[in-house]
């Protein structure tokens, strides 16, 4: 199966073109060889492929340039200024960590695993296998494949203590990608310029996600161990918000996982003001030190919505997520996603449930967790000794990344540019607070590619550190 | 690859017991095996497998059942309603068309191409390649795959006349199916109390996501060559909106073309009031009597924003589309798109852009475009003879359905309701139109499963209408 690097090197390539600017100049085949280990043939084969399909041009001795598009004549689209109006969302750019890195560049800034690190043959074996079957050609319903359903009920009723009502089939949506999931949610059970609790820092994307829909983020700070529950009844009680939104285990970007009794108590505060909690259980398969303990386990009537998203451990190309949901909620996020995109591709369904009921996706998941605890490991290390001025408070005890405090007044920013231009790509922490940042931090993915690189790029972070200063 | 009747019929016995109460039985083995036209070994391994995974009990000499889910106890979610407060929407059941019909109707209501109208072998072939590809393992970037981009602006380029500036890949937006593209457009572009007009009757997915995104709808009576742009120019005068919202090629549910100087006086009132044209081109393989024209290619300066499909065509579980905008507004939507879901998976992409760059794709095209013709007109030749007083204004040009008239009075929701317990599914016609319906109106599938039924569905029709009556 991987005799692929050819495919590799080009789909890599055509990345990084899609987001460069015309007549940009390609890595040379010498630092495409060193990058990826591969051949004289396979990496010509690769360029020659992109040239091919139009995207670039090789110049004989000159190297190969991104493709200048040509267009007959210049087009003024200043009439759209008046028909779109002012922009009513300060997003209008990508995240930071959606950056495409340049093919030699060392890639600390992205929220997802190195292909080296997933499933590789299981998921390649479940497309193969579902590409066989009717979900090939035929609809999925609405809610999701009735099976892939029935998992991710199961698998949060086997956490369920007994006492408790478990999840059943019918009370699952399933998503591509729980992105989805936070917009739908916001936007149907939250709504535009209504308030809604959120840990600070917290995920990006539930950022992003609430501000398409309007709603009016009430951050909450959260502690070494979770938010602290005093602060979130004062916050119900402040604004009437009917919603927290939280990562209970391996947030990101700190890593904290909250304990059992502290998931209890801020259940309780949810359930005494009669709200939600929008539990993104992002991290279930990224456990490190602990074990995942989603707090919807022990929820008795519909407190919880609980979102699992199988895209960052099974792959990003399955993009499966879903949503359990108890009570007339469910109708309203159901009735958003059919209306939003109607259904979610049964063939990725059945692939992703094909990978998931693999037994050899238990051994997967033991190799996947020695694996990110020897690079969160080898990158603290790193840093430790090339940036001491950078304070990790906790180590995660799973997901992806670190979560660093530099030095107070350091423009993190600026810094992200400096090291990109030295070749690595970090993420500036401020895209994480829904309001000012509290610090100025970074966040670096231990999962990505080249974790023989993680000392060269401390070290570059230091350097750079040093010269902002 | 077709020994997959077992898996077919599991599939849809999974699809129906999907939405059907617990403890309802299924159909016969013999009905099941009439139904496929399989053996009894085969409809009893269907049966088998669904019991294996817990989704129907078979009791010996009584039959088979959807099985009766077990709770602990039942739970009070009342305390949702004040949390959730009132709809906002009228939208909160599933479309007529998303229907799950029972695995021994004949469902004419849906608003996709059966199985064996499908580029089957294409299509699994593509998959299995994209499989072995980086695309199973990796993110796509937000806007598509490079390469697809370029096949949907290549397409529209290839139709643009000279003196026009065409396209370009970076104007191209992939979707996960043009639902998603309605759906950000109407956010992004039009937003919440904003007017936008729409050809009346049109498809109900956009009065849907219309609905979703608060924009309120203004209806422009759909000629029998498309909109006056009289009409037009009126309501947006009249109205202040910004957008129109139209499918020129064989529009769901009239199958009408625009004549190419109605499109091009469209195009000119749409220019000179400062607005975008909503171009939803969800039929371009769906051609029968003639040729798709796009109104995009004759679009100078940006005010068409372009929606074409290939989920109709190539297959529901590809589920990708694009929508080719130019200028600002293409930041809009893709903001839009990247907060809603990040990206599509580039699995589907790859697999998308394989098909329809298969020389057996022009072919495919050919067969459909006949088995279409056939279709249509065997269905048309069943309601002449069996519900006479069904009248079809024009036979469709191309498309999926015909759109009949019943007589003044007559209940289509009843008669959708009545045809259904005779075992043949409709789409009562109300809900095409944004406003009140302008008369009794259903939509009829002619490219659905079973087509030698359509003799005995149209007589079913015909008695139950004399019934109605």
């Amino acid at each position: 199966m991987k005799n692929d690097s050819t495919d590799r090197i080009a789909a890599d390539l055509r990345t990084w073109i899609a987001s460069a600017p015309p007549g940009a100049q390609l890595p040379s085949n010498r630092s495409l060889m060193a990058k990826y280990g591969a051949s004289p043939v396979t990496v010509q084969k690769a360029v020659r492929s992109l040239a091919a399909s139009g995207l670039v041009d090789s110049r004989p001795g000159a190297g190969t340039f991104v493709r200048t598009v040509r267009t007959s004549r210049p087009v003024d689209y200043g009439w759209q200024t008046a028909a779109l109006g002012t922009l009513s969302s300060r997003f209008t750019s990508l995240s930071a960590t959606q950056r495409t890195a340049a093919p030699d560049a060392i890639g600390l800034h992205s929220g997802y695993p190195a292909p080296e690190l997933l499933p590789e043959r299981l998921v390649r074996a479940a497309l193969v296998r579902a590409s066989r079957t009717s979900t090939a050609l035929t609809r999925s319903p609405a809610a999701g494949l009735p099976e892939l359903q029935g998992w991710f009920a199961n698998e949060l009723a086997d956490a369920t203590p007994a006492g408790v009502t478990p999840p059943t089939a019918r009370d699952v949506t399933v998503l591509s990608g729980s992105q989805s999931g936070l917009s739908s949610i916001f936007r149907a059970v939250i709504g535009p310029g209504q308030p809604l609790l959120v840990e600070s820092p917290t995920y990006w994307g539930a950022i992003l996600a609430a501000a398409q829909a309007g709603v009016q983020l009430v951050p909450i700070p959260a502690g070494p161990k979770g938010p602290d529950p005093v602060d979130l009844a004062r916050a119900f009680d402040q604004t009437g918000a009917r919603a927290f939104y939280a990562q209970p285990t391996y947030a990101n970007p700190t890593g904290t996982q909250w304990p059992v009794e502290r998931a209890l108590a801020v259940l309780a505060t949810v359930r005494r003001h009669g709200a939600f909690l929008i539990e993104d259980d992002w991290a279930h398969d990224l456990a490190i030190d602990t074990e995942p303990h989603p707090v919807a386990a022990h929820d008795e009537d519909g407190h919880v919505l609980y979102l699992r998203s199988l895209t960052k451990s099974v792959s990003p190309a399955l993009r499966i997520a879903a949503v359990i949901a108890r009570g007339p909620v469910r109708d309203r996020i159901l009735a958003d996603r059919a209306a939003e995109s109607m259904y979610v591709s049964g063939l990725l369904q059945a692939a992703a449930l094909d990978v998931v009921t693999q037994p050899g996706w238990r051994t997967h998941l033991r190799g996947f967790r020695r694996q990110l605890r020897a690079r969160r490991d080898l990158l603290t290390n790193a840093l430790r000794e090339h940036v001491p001025d950078a304070h990790i408070e906790r180590p995660p005890l799973g997901g992806l990344h670190l979560w660093a405090r530099l030095p107070d007044g350091t423009d993190v920013e600026q810094l992200a540019r400096n090291c990109e231009t030295r070749g690595v790509i970090i993420a500036p922490g401020n895209e994480w607070f829904p309001a000012e940042p509290s610090g100025p931090y970074i966040r670096l993915n231990y999962s990505g590619p080249d974790p023989d690189r993680f000392n060269e790029a401390a070290r570059i972070i230091g350097e750079t550190l040093k010269e902002n200063h």
